[in-house]
């Protein structure tokens, strides 16, 4: 097919901000169309969110579970790419203001994702660590490994202890996930790579604010993934709350405290809208308001996919949930209705297709719902680990996370326990141009 | 053997500063031995050295050349080991000053290495990058993708040549790997990753102050990898030396000014002698000088071995070169040494058996020099590969290594080029108790 290279202004241009997995599906959808596609984001990769808790944990190398966005759409000739920030997004004049400049669009997409919520509470946001970026994993990662050797040359036993406990706030997946590698990480590494510990001393809690883990999934999984997690060590509490944490004790609503400094936040998230919308447009969890076609409410040309996405319908009064296959499939239907609006024709409402979910817990222990069919155990392990290395984008990462998974199967080992840049709270602001 | 834990007081206590190949090599032999083992290193893991230059151009992830340092002696069980800065050495009274607070020894180990050598020159050391750490080479590898995104958005063509100008100073074997990495880069990936670059505006130089690049090694290796890298499209420059750079302009000493913000230096290395040793035992490039048996000059129970040792005789008035194999033999023959010392023994002198030497410039290119047998090409280049691939430590390590460079063998293609960390002069500065 003919057509014209990407410095050509003669077809619609339509922004995408953000590589998610709804960004990418959108920009994939949209080859070979008369459409010029500028894809914009902080990184120049694309990150596989579900695997960040291997990262952190040792397990993983960060480059396993990224993809350079540039070589995803090296053969899309329609496709531009810029790292930047996106600022704010100035719907009268189609524009949106970015750490490069002013950038103009015919349709823009947000497809931003979400960020880590602390519901404004400050003290714990400074002092407890978030996990949805990469720098952040190996941030986590090179905290929990400095905690770790500092635990060997401090003398007093509290201080001690606080290095030692690690608490998890949210018992969502990524909640059960991580606390589930912590007690494996305590269970077969530690001992070996730190005789001098007592492993008694190590201590892993899981802080859950409702009355179960999992709460989006089905009754069996979340009793099920508690179990798992008990067997393996893990304190779950759940109906419980963080008052407060100050970089030292964790306070709990049922009065109890524990030293820690080790407070890893799963416990929320929100949508990474743009400035410059309405208010009218933000729902509950600073998620925006689109119409069955993924449309910004009261924009004719603005659109949210994903996470950032609030698609309020009698079924689903809160949205859709925040989770790929909801992007993805959102990111294709996206494709062709912005072709429909070009031509003027009649755009097709989205419908989500729920094809199931799963959490991992452990070696040997996830839980899988498909509907009405829900399993746990070895088998629901095979089926999370087939199922995520399928998704990894690129030949190369599925065989090099597949060597590791298998490596660490066998060996009971993991491969990346390095400090590779030490534990710093100020390296996770990232100003794409500061220098 | 019985023996005691790591908590005896009763066993010779042998302090190792640094994780390299002498320091793990000397520990590897002292294992069962009646001795206590004491390694510290300021990183947690070992650098394979060899092959930074692979990380800071996107073919190898980080965490495939480094290896934890505790998992390497896990069943070591003389071994204890502390993440730690070693500031200084008081050998009146047997102590080492650390980070974590005062160690003393019965007998030391200095197996520190080198650090790159700017040679005072404070102006270039601000503004050059260094590839002598796994963090390094990571700022690296972000410095360069951020300048090739940065030449995108910047409309001034000098400004835009200045970050499409690469400039390699010192023409040894890593600034003649880097060389050949960076055109190769140039060659099979900026192409489709930057379309909208012309490929003729990016040049790499490759400035040498001597008359012929990898002097250490034989006239027809030298011959070759010029040849080699210049039919790669590097421009070589011999019998030139870098006069000032200031972050914009590369002033050489014929004269000519080059615009660039990318200058990589890799024209010197000087020895990481601890402090407070007397001035006299100090060597040319900050070596310390060490005797036939590695003992440094003037002290009974102190040792230096690898790059910091200057181990100087008729026939090796500079001292041994700065190479792995150094290293690993004087720390096989020290460990014997050190025995035979607390046995009241005689020590046997060391004598260095030179394999020979290699270096690659890019695929299927390689020089290899084995005593009089010298040979260049594809097959040297197979050796190259096959050497070092047998020389990381680990078989996880090594499989992902190798699925990387087939991969990339068959792809024309390059894992893992993602901007992690920002590039940032101030991430460099490593201070191991900074929170």
């Amino acid at each position: 097919m003919d057509h014209q290279t990407n410095n050509s202004t003669k077809f619609p241009k339509i922004v995408i901000v953000g590589g998610g997995f709804g960004g990418i599906e959108l920009t994939k959808r949209l080859k070979n169309k008369e459409v010029e596609v500028l894809m914009l984001d902080r990184h120049n990769y694309h990150t596989f969110q579900p695997l960040l808790y291997q990262v952190a944990t040792g397990g993983l190398e960060a480059d396993s579970i990224a993809f350079p966005l540039r070589k995803i759409f090296k053969n899309q000739k329609n496709f531009t790419f810029r790292v930047t920030d996106v600022e704010s997004v100035d719907p009268s004049r189609n524009t949106v203001h970015t750490s490069i400049g002013e950038i103009s669009y015919d349709f823009l997409v947000m497809a931003t994702g979400s960020d880590t919520n602390f519901f404004g509470q400050k003290e714990i946001e400074h002092f407890s660590m978030a996990m949805k970026t990469i720098p952040e994993a190996l941030n986590l990662r090179s905290m929990i490994l400095q905690n770790l050797e500092e635990a060997l040359v401090v003398t007093d036993p509290v201080a001690k202890s606080s290095l030692l406990n690690f608490v998890v706030v949210g018992g969502g997946p990524t909640g059960v996930e991580l606390s589930g590698s912590l007690a494996e990480l305590k269970k077969h590494i530690l001992p070996k790579d730190y005789p001098e510990l007592s492993i008694e001393d190590i201590n892993v809690y899981l802080i859950e604010g409702s009355d179960e883990l999992l709460g989006v999934m089905s009754d069996q999984a979340s009793a099920k993934s508690k179990q798992f997690l008990e067997e393996m060590g893990v304190r779950v509490f759940t109906n419980l709350r963080v008052e407060a944490y100050d970089g030292n004790v964790i306070k709990l609503s049922d009065g109890q405290a524990i030293n820690t400094k080790n407070v890893l936040w799963s416990a929320g998230v929100k949508g990474a809208v743009l400035d410059g919308l309405p208010t009218e447009s933000i729902a509950r969890g600073n998620r925006v308001i689109v119409d069955e076609f993924n449309r910004v409410s009261g924009q004719a040309n603005i659109f949210a996919i994903g996470d950032v996405a609030a698609q309020i319908t009698p079924e689903t009064p809160n949205g859709l949930p925040g989770v790929a296959p909801v992007a993805i499939q959102q990111g294709t239907q996206l494709a062709k209705n912005i072709i429909r609006f070009i031509n003027n024709e009649q755009p097709e409402a989205f419908k989500y297709f729920d094809k199931g979910s799963m959490a991992t817990v452990g070696r040997n222990k996830a839980v899988v719902d498909i509907g009405k069919i829900r399993f746990q155990g070895v088998f629901a392990w095979f089926v999370w680990m087939f199922v995520h290395l399928m998704s990894l984008v690129g030949f190369r990462n599925k065989v090099v996370t597949f060597v590791n998974w298998v490596w660490s199967y066998f060996s009971y080992d993991r491969g990346t326990r390095l400090i590779i840049r030490r534990f710093s709270r100020q390296s996770m602001t990232e100003d794409p141009l500061a220098k």
